[in-house]
This record gives structure tokens, C-alpha cells and sequence, in this order.
């Protein structure tokens, strides 16, 4: 090996040992990427996904609002079979979503007092999984995002999903990123049941990663968690004492148990495809008549993964 | 030079092309750090700093809700002088916030239709400011954020400020974090005046740092632009015909117009002391009765500069 090689070697296991960039080289801003939204526009039926229809989590709430949640199971799979067990069970039968903080969470569940929970929950009910908080990088083959992540080794994209990971300690994990759906629980060791449950309504506070159970994400209806009154208790709890009133949880359903006719359906853009590449270079390249300096990178919770409604017309 | 030293000097300079690590090596996880919050609970009168009245504009909503916003003129000098003159020139007269778009920005102005804008701006105004979307590094000193960042070469604080920076190209700019304040303008070559206002809602859109003017952040009553409904209409504005009614803003005034006895008044900790280093460490660290596993890292979003009411008694 000659001096400039093992010179470069040197240099480029010096970059390795950055963590947060799993390229060696930063990739050059791109001049003249197509902006994200006309990839979405113009991408192929073949670049979408169906979720399956027990993957999606139906949530009716008593203001009219439907928040429609795809569910993880290969990152959670007793928490998520737990949810099945409550939607199914009819163990959030008198649920509310009683807490929202800013730029935190919003939560619902059993937890808000008033109704009440059931005496027990409904059989099939883990009460205490195991702390699914990451699950091994073994058979999870992320595309790698070429952009420095400020907390985890590496970040990317798989099978439709947003992931950190990190390749020496083998664990990858689903990121605390605006609609991460996770179970709430209490002090560790607490893993919680599944029974409450949080969305991400503000900046992403990756602090929770690998820490807490994600469950999913919200595909439709975030609204109706993200513009809601924040409450004025600790930790954003609505405080009925000054008569702000959890909002009731009228149904929840898994969409494969609702009737055909009315089942909602939706997509998620492939994450292993040439329109996901695409759509990452125009996110980290913005460039259209507005953008005039494109940012040159992009943070895996910016880089949402496209979903849709199932189009009606194929 | 012997040997290992070039080869080390060589690996550290590799290092240092890693954008986004200012230090050339990422600090260790810290294990027992303080919480956050504890920090902030027992810091010293001295770990803050009080915003001049100055730099407080205190905005009123038709539903009685107070937006108080710091205005930062070290970034944008021309467009928060339009703002002062805005407020003091009864430029908001007919305003009203009439744009929510969900996961990314509450808007607010003269743009909303209905009322209409005034018939010329204020006097002072300066319709079309220089792109102030970023300002000279030189006299700035931020304290390096320790952690890649995926957007810019550095990111830190300064002067209670987040800040990110680019050495080489000796730029700095206010990052779009949640609750930052900026001038909306057209497409490019327009600057926006300051008269059509932003605040960041959702997941840090840092594709629009320097693109638009920053001209500060909000400091309270954030939740009256975050949980406000969604606007329907393309980009979130509010669709009158589908009855979405702008909120109108009653009144807009700097603090120092306020009447000393009623004038709002607000501490920023000091980003270059050793609490804010315990607060960042804490951040970074996070370690307590709840939190498992301390991410090692924080960004410079979510590293968010504490700010509070000025305590009464002193």
C-alpha cells in the first residue's frame, strides 16, 4: 500500500468515526432537483404501497374528528398486538384524549379520568411487554440518508418507514418525528401496555428514541391531535377543574374490521425505489421559484415519507 | 513533524470536513447529567438576561389571546425596524391571522382579505428590504453545539439566540425552529416587507433557512398560533367560502409603548454561561426517573434556549 493510500484510509476512518454520517463523503447539493411535491405528482402507481388493512388503526372521536394511524408491528409487535387486543376488545371503550402539551404530545387513552377505564383489559392484553424501544438491525436494510443525524450513528428509510440505527450496537428504532404514534407509560421500568397512547405534535423530541414503544404513525387526520387546546395541567393534562374537558374517543377500529364498502385505504411511497431517491434529493435541494439557496442536506423527521389515500381511480 | 502527528493532523482535518461537527470529536455521553429542567430551577439571577422592551412586540388576538414575540434586529435589522414601524404606525390596523398550515406555520398580516390592508404602509416602512435571510459571522461568537447537524456546517447559540453558521462562507442565520418568526414574502426576488408575519408550528422546515428573514421568535402565548384550526385551502390559508374566519388581531404594540405598569417583561437565560453548558449537557442527556437511555446528542432545535415571565420578586 503506498503512503497517499493508507493516508486516505486513515482520512476516511476518521470520517466513519463521525457519528451520523453513514456516507463517507457528504453528497454535493444538488443545483437543479425536482421539487418533492412534482415528485409525488408524477410518480407511478408502481411506486406506492397499500397498508394492509390491519395495519390501519381507525380512531373516531366525539367532535366528529378520524385520525387514521398505521401501525409498526415489525418494529413493536407485542404492543402492537396489544392495540389489536384493545381496538377489537372494545378496551378503549370509554377513552378520551386528555393531554396535550406544545411542541410535545398529544395523549389518549384510559388515563383521563372521568368515564373511566374498563375493569380489565380485554384477553389477549400483554399488560407488561417487553421494552420494545428498538429491535435488531438484523433484517432491517435501511437506505441509508446521507446526512449527519444530531443523535443516532445513522438514520434512513425502510419498507415505508422513517429509522435511526446504529450498525455497531446492531438496533434500529422508529424517530420521535411529528405523527410518531408511541405508548405512553411511567417511570422506567414501566414499558407501558399500549392502552395510552401519544402523537408527536411539535419538533421532534428525539430524546424519546429508545426509550418508548412507537407503535406507528398518523397517516390522516393529524389535525384533529395537533390543533387541539393545549391543557393547562402539568405536562399538558386537561385540568377539569378549569373545565377543560377531555375530548371522548367514540371508536376505534382496526380498518380491516370495518365493513368493506366503507374501509379506508391508504399508500405509502416505496422507500427503496428511484421516486423515494428523488424525492429525497428535492427535499434536501429545494429549488423552485421560491427557494433561492437550497439547504444541501435534510433531518430524517423532515424527509417525511409521502402517503396518500388510496386513489380512487387505478 | 513526526509521523503520527501528520497522520493525526491529516484524520482531524478529515474530521473536520464532516459538516456539521464543529468539534472534531463528538463528546462522550454523559451519564449522570442534571435534567433540564433542574437547571433551570436553580439557576441564578445572573444565568439570565433581561429582553428589552424594545424588542418585545406584544400582539392582541379578537379572542383574547396575548402573542408576545422577541424581535431580533442583530439578524434582520431592516425588517424588525419595518416591524417597529409597523406597530407604532398602525400598520396592523385591519390584521388578522388567516393562514394555518398544519406541521409548519401559523401566518398572520395585512393578506388576509376581508378587512383589507391600510391604504399605504407606515411611515419608515421599507417596502422592499435587502435579503437579510442570513448575516455576517463576523461579531458573532456562537458556543459550538457539540452535535453533526444535518442542514448546516455549525450550529450553536449566541446571544440567547439559536444560531446556525457556516465558518467558510463566514455566515450566520436564526434557524426555523419551533416558534421562530419570520417576514413571508413572494416568490424570489421578493424579501417580504414584515408586514405578512410567520411563526414555525410543527417539525423545525429548516429547507427555509436562508431563504427569508428571520426577524425573531415567539416567547409566549405560542399556543394561540399552534393549536388554532387548519386553514383548508391550498398552503393552509383559511377558506372564507368553506366559513373559515381569519382571527383578527386587536392591537400590536412594542412593550416599550406598553404602559410601565401593565408592560410585559421577559428573561432570556445567557447562552454563554455555565448554565446554559448544564442545560445543553442535561438536553443532550437526558436522565432521570423516566428516561432509560440518554441520547448523546441534541439539536440545535430542540436544544431550545429557556425564557420566561421576569420573576416578580427579586
Amino acid at each position: 500500500m503506498t503512503r497517499p493510500h493508507r493516508i486516505a484510509a486513515l482520512a476516511l476512518t476518521a470520517l466513519g468515526a463521525c457519528r451520523g454520517a453513514p456516507a463517507a463523503v457528504r453528497p454535493e447539493p444538488v443545483r437543479n432537483a425536482t421539487p418533492p411535491a412534482r415528485v409525488v405528482a408524477e410518480s407511478a402507481p408502481a411506486d406506492w404501497r397499500e397498508v394492509p388493512a390491519d395495519e390501519l388503526l381507525v380512531m373516531e372521536l366525539g367532535d366528529g374528528g378520524r385520525v387514521v394511524i398505521q401501525l409498526a408491528p415489525a418494529f413493536a409487535p407485542v404492543h402492537v398486538a396489544n392495540v389489536r387486543a384493545l381496538a377489537r376488545g372494545g378496551g378503549w371503550a370509554r377513552a378520551s384524549v386528555y393531554r396535550v402539551q406544545d411542541n410535545y404530545v398529544t395523549q389518549w387513552g384510559n388515563g383521563g379520568g372521568g368515564g373511566g377505564a374498563p375493569a380489565a383489559p380485554p384477553a389477549g392484553v400483554v399488560e407488561q411487554p417487553p421494552a420494545e424501544f428498538e429491535r435488531t438491525l438484523d433484517g432491517v436494510a435501511p437506505r441509508p440518508l446521507a446526512y449527519a443525524d444530531p443523535y443516532a450513528a445513522a438514520t434512513g428509510h425502510w419498507e415505508g418507514w422513517p429509522v435511526a440505527y446504529d450498525p455497531r450496537a446492531r438496533a434500529a428504532w422508529i424517530p420521535h418525528c411529528y405523527g410518531t404514534v408511541a405508548a405512553a407509560r411511567g417511570n422506567t421500568p414501566s414499558t407501558g401496555s399500549g392502552s395510552e397512547l401519544y402523537a408527536v405534535i411539535g419538533h421532534a423530541p428525539r430524546q424519546l428514541d429508545r426509550n418508548l414503544a412507537v407503535v406507528g404513525r398518523v397517516l390522516d387526520g393529524m389535525a384533529h391531535l395537533s390543533a387541539r387546546p393545549r391543557g393547562s395541567g402539568n405536562l399538558g393534562f386537561y385540568d377539569r377543574a378549569r373545565g377543560e374537558t377531555p375530548q371522548p374517543i367514540v371508536r376505534v377500529r382496526l380498518a380491516s374490521d370495518v365493513p368493506e364498502a366503507e374501509r379506508p385505504r391508504y399508500e405509502v411511497m416505496r422507500t427503496d425505489g428511484a421516486a423515494f431517491a428523488a424525492y429525497l434529493a428535492g427535499s434536501a435541494n429545494r429549488h423552485d421559484a421560491f427557494f433561492a439557496q437550497p439547504a444541501g442536506g435534510v433531518d430524517v423527521c423532515n424527509a417525511r415519507v409521502p402517503t396518500r389515500p388510496r386513489p380512487a381511480a387505478r
